[in-house]
């Protein structure tokens, strides 16, 4: 589900409604906070879009975006 | 689920761990500042119990009690 | 220091770190969701960029998002 | 401002309002998952109330709950 696009991993993902798109957002922000790595992320309403990069290694995908990714999508199974 | 104890509405959580228990508690209080009625909540890692009642009315179960009630009752649908 | 851009109310917002940045995001969430009116916003570690505009009146700026503006900002007053 | 009862840290909190109240709860659920140290707490409108102890330190007050109670003082100053 995710991509790569541009040297990010990128996935969007659509919930019910708002409430449930923000819940998900905070547990997305404990995660990347104890993984000391954060995305970058839009949300509109229902909607939810994260890109994953790895700033210190000159904006490519690495192995801290794999896992951050693995974690968001163990949120969800 | 919900049992009435001492004319409160109580009920008790168990998640997988304190991620997913914060992340509905987000989703609870936003639910709850939306119907401006707010709940007396204690968390303890995977655990939540919500208390219920309503202070404008003497500490006595109401309708808005028994709404907030199915409202988190429909987020764990 | 909200700016009017591409019939939209534009705001970035600047934090000591990410952990007072998801917190204030957590503030916003829930006012939006009471007023029923929703951001797009964006947010990269400790920067926080809100967009505001109406969906129902054509994607202009009417006096739902000023509210909303309005009430973000008095978060951080 | 924390009183040491029953080999327990306690602090309460009080906050202009319930909004105020959970922008502060999500910043201590973030800290103190990156800590691995969870909080007893309690939440009535503006007000939280936190209870540290160490469960794996057969329920007595340790160094994880200094440390935690000073970064939930941090976010305070």
């Amino acid at each position: 589900m995710w991509k790569e696009e541009d040297n990010k991993l990128v996935r969007q993902f659509e919930f019910k409604n708002f409430v449930e798109a923000f819940g998900f957002m905070t547990k997305v922000a404990i995660l990347a906070e104890k993984m000391d790595h954060h995305p970058k992320w839009t949300n509109v309403y229902n909607q939810v879009t994260i890109e994953l990069t790895t700033h210190d290694a000159g904006n490519t995908i690495t192995e801290r975006d794999r896992e951050l990714a693995a974690a968001i999508d163990e949120l969800l199974a």
